[in-house]
């Protein structure tokens, strides 16, 4: 692989604090220079499916020959490891929890090694703030060209993803759930179009039902109901989304985590 | 024109979710090592009028040779067309919606170009999020020395933004209304220091009224008055303010968009 | 000394507004192609003591020959004082309030300037936004190599910051408080790592009490208690923090700024 040109970060650090400068910095003075983009620092704290599904929204468009650092870490301090994995061009960086998982269904990691040679983290090592003392810096020694073969042993057996698939409540009804919302309160679901469509030849005569509200049919977009009107469209994320033309379905609705979706399809 | 040199983005998509970061990843991906600049990602969803003014506010400062995005676009999706303009050494990128009206009342635009030609689009082409399929890849172009020509026809009918002007209530009382606030719940309102200044030679004696206070006059800065007084300034942005030093006016005052303003020019 | 390569921002404007971006515009037209990285901006409105505890935990990982402007400034129009300092390979660009004065214990400066030269300010000087007019091209004409003696004179007696310090409440008993917290609800505590270890050979038997919750020894990391359990730790920060796993202690303690800590020594 040839050496990466730039850096990526995700994390659930949130931008009040100076934590992510802090990452920046630790970057900055290891690979003077580093080009970084920042994908997302607005992951609910310790939600690991909600950064996965950022993430693999993302996948598609992120650059090619960069490093990607993942860092919700509910875990931090416990003996969960810390990963390197090679998947295409990309080295992706971050705790072994499953943050992964849905770009590795898109596509396989050609290499995984554990975070284990501490020549490689800050010193002293803090028990509450990896992504400083491990993430960062191995991160930054993908960027001076290290091999991640230096970091620690291959490995296999990383911890999957607590994904709730949905399931046929009855012949032609299937239950999903709300996964996560965006800052416009469109509410994403775990209706995937590849699955839906596969099943589904056309979807003129879907309906889904979310809190009381029943929907009619997917739209295209929102400029194809009237303003406040709830309704469908696959998302951007390749999701299913509930949205309400230039309003807030998450607020209207009253919808959280784990909310039931039900898709019919006849 | 020269080729220009970097990228200014200003949207309101937040910093939560990832829209932002594949913005940037798009251009990366188009144009490597673009330097972007954030103006802001917080303008309130879908608020046109909030983007014009911020987008004002930091005209006179931003770089010169560069490309501006902006993305407030509620009818994304609709019949809306996309645009390039050309005013003086930059180029805006964004919806024709009106978000650039602010600008080219202080600077005119020397050409205009519709979004039309799919080839400098991402495909496929997404009906939710133009940011990422149209905006951010015709920057990306633009910034590679595509000529702006070359993106679709040119036109000159595009939408004025809904903007309210002050008018006068009864003689010597102008009547305004709060447009926006910030971070530090300072009250942007719609009197222009220009226009108030033109009729006025000197301010001693104005009065402000806004939601049963009554201000004595337009203060040079906030130190002037004791802390937790309300007072009005003339604000960085060139429009009249109403503060509270070191406290939050919006809170305190209750004040919305559209809170009506009064000035008493006697 | 050499000059700076990169500058690091930290200010009270949030994110919101167009006020971050702005300065970095100044910046980059005065000193294009400055690398800019942002340790925060999400310091409360005119918190000096918030932003003071955030630059220091993050100075000894900061990029060396660098400039750091931070603009906490509540009392901005009235008189007081801009400052530059040199403080080892790094310049710091802010006003006279304190808000440099822990990173001063841990290294003096060895050179302090008032900015009193406008020659190198914008012009017109606005009165309410000093780190556009002010802070922010001083920042970019020290990155051009502008030596700091040509801002103004030299000046040593520099405002100091208004820190509580813990007290003896009774022998064996020491009084603190919270000083602020992080975006995850720890709450980061004035008791300092290095002050109270000095005073005691172990930790063992040390007990924290804190609304109406006693808190058992201090742990090295969250994982060491169930999910859902308060604990204390010595921060990333250095500082003793009260934390829940994976839970948001200051929300479930109700703790505000100020609110007493007890340290139990025996």
């Amino acid at each position: 692989m040839t050496i990466p040109r730039c850096l990526v970060l995700m994390t659930d650090f949130g931008l009040e604090d100076a934590y992510v400068g802090i990452l920046k910095s630790v970057i900055e003075r290891l690979a003077p220079g580093t080009q970084v983009l920042d994908l997302s620092h607005g992951i609910p704290a310790g939600q690991i499916r909600w950064g996965a599904y950022l993430l693999q929204s993302a996948w598609p468009y992120l650059p090619e020959n960069s490093v990607l650092v993942a860092v919700v870490d509910p875990g931090v301090g416990s003996a969960r490891r810390g990963l390197c994995l090679q998947v295409g061009t990309r080295y992706l960086v971050g705790p072994d929890n499953g943050i992964f998982s849905l770009v590795l269904r898109q596509t396989p990691a050609s290499a995984i090694y554990c975070l284990e040679n501490t020549d490689y983290f800050l010193h002293p090592l803090s028990h509450t703030f990896h992504g400083r003392d491990i993430f960062a810096p191995v991160a930054a020694h993908l960027l001076n060209g290290v091999p991640p073969a230096q970091f620690g042993p291959a490995c296999t057996d990383i911890l999957p993803l607590d994904w709730p698939s949905p399931h046929e409540r009855e012949p032609g009804v299937l239950q999903g759930e709300v996964l996560l919302w965006d800052h416009f309160g469109n509410l994403i679901t775990n209706f995937s179009r590849l699955e839906v469509e596969a099943r589904l030849p056309s979807h003129a005569l879907v309906r889904i039902a979310i809190a009381n509200q029943m929907i009619q049919g997917i739209h295209k977009t929102y400029a194809e109901v009237a303003v406040g009107t709830c309704l469908a469209v696959w998302g951007s994320g390749g999701y299913l989304e509930i949205s309400i033309h230039q309003g807030d379905a998450r607020r209207a609705l009253g919808a959280e985590i784990g909310t039931p979706v039900y898709l019919y399809l006849h």
